[in-house]
């Protein structure tokens, strides 16, 4: 078998997310998937489905800049040949932006040591229109963050915790302990009004960027406090933490192996 | 009368230009005429048509940071509750990002003295997904354009000149003389692949600056040489100059009084 990793790249806008859950749906997966299934069969391997693994199974509405996947094929192809094929069929909204081959033991989720998730966030008084697919606006009555609360309350998420707080369905049997790297929060010099928070980590829970966000955000907005993050941790109680931020201010931007 | 000046901002993609085409249309000034009317009618002058007059009129697809427009208003009405009104009922992709009042002889588009536009062009391998609707990207053989020969072209646009050559429709006993204070070519520090092409003039003619595009992508091409420009300007003949990028990569980004 012959293993290709792929960087992918999507306007998450239009897809219920990344997970295929049938046949003929509007996934990421789905779509890459069923074009694998043809590139295969070009290669004389008909009738065979392609698994496509994808590193973060990103919810519907969220977009990414550097998904990463792997898939396997029964015969050789060129790594420029197979992203050729794929970007000819995708939608527009989806490239492929990179494929090579792999190790055959390489899992895109599996293997994956480091991701990286950005939230957008639009502060000011009307909305860019050219974010509005790509940012939440909050609707904040001092027109304003707390940025300094903020950047105190993302120092108390960096380090190695049980997340379970901060996740909407804790995972059974498995581990909610996840390392976080670093969470950068950020004004775009360029845009006016646009605030990022970074989020590195080692792997993130089901919601856990988002509703990590949320919590960020009430704090910003003088909500809650930055020690309030100690509480939730005490506590492992996803009643405590703040709301989960919408999916379109969501992008993964890049997994590391 | 009262007299109102507004900066809108638009992402055109789904909207047939600025220019209203009928009663119930999909354009930018036939939705803020709409709204205009029914705000003077809140005001007790109703049944009265209120047009609103745009510094530019944009073409479908083509988008706007800061296009101007005014309108006038029977009774008085505070600009910011002015504001509010148009943003209540404007589409998402539209805004109104500032209302003030003006002097009574204020006209959007004959009082303005400077129009900026803006052209992006991604070049690059795959097109960056969430520039799609917003930046042009030409199917380049060698995946890179000559900047330096684009930038020689664009000084030569610069100045004084008939541009009857770079128009689609010439204006009928009107001249086609207009000025460009500057045309300045960037690559994006922040954005991989994105090379802007920003026009400041005193006024642009129909198509002029997406044919003005055009023809700098092909001498970015090498199919054409910057003193081309010289020839278009001797004949004035549209068929010497270069195609008309498409709306969607333009930009009207502000406009000076």
């Amino acid at each position: 078998m012959y293993n290709y990793k792929m960087t992918v790249s999507y306007d998450g806008s239009n897809f219920r997310g990344w997970q295929k859950q049938g046949n003929t749906d509007n996934t990421i997966q789905g779509k890459l998937e069923s074009i694998a299934g043809s590139l295969a069969e070009t290669f004389g391997v008909g009738g065979e489905a392609v698994d496509v693994n994808g590193a973060g199974r990103t919810d519907a509405g969220v977009h990414a800049v550097g998904q990463t996947a792997n898939f396997k094929l029964r015969k050789y192809a060129e790594a420029s040949y197979v992203k050729e094929y794929f970007n000819k069929y995708l939608p527009e909204a989806i490239r492929v932006v990179a494929v090579e081959e792999a190790d055959e033991r390489f899992h895109a989720r599996l293997c994956a040591v480091k991701k990286t998730y950005r939230y957008n966030i639009f502060v000011g008084e009307e909305m860019n229109v050219f974010l509005r697919k790509y940012a939440y606006f909050p609707d904040l009555k001092e027109k304003s963050l707390d940025l300094d609360a903020m950047r105190q309350a993302a120092e108390r998420l960096v380090g190695i915790h049980d997340f379970s707080g901060f996740c909407t369905k804790v995972p059974k049997n498995k581990s909610a302990v996840r390392k976080i790297y670093s969470v950068n929060i950020s004004e775009s010099d360029l845009v006016k009004g646009l605030v990022t928070v970074e989020f590195c980590g080692n792997g993130f829970l089901y919601n856990q960027v988002r509703i990590m966000t949320g919590t960020l955000l009430e704090i910003g907005e003088g909500k809650r406090t930055a020690e309030s993050i100690g509480d939730i941790f005490k506590a492992n109680d996803r009643a405590m933490a703040g709301f989960t931020a919408p999916p379109y201010g969501l992008m993964l931007m890049s997994v590391e192996y």
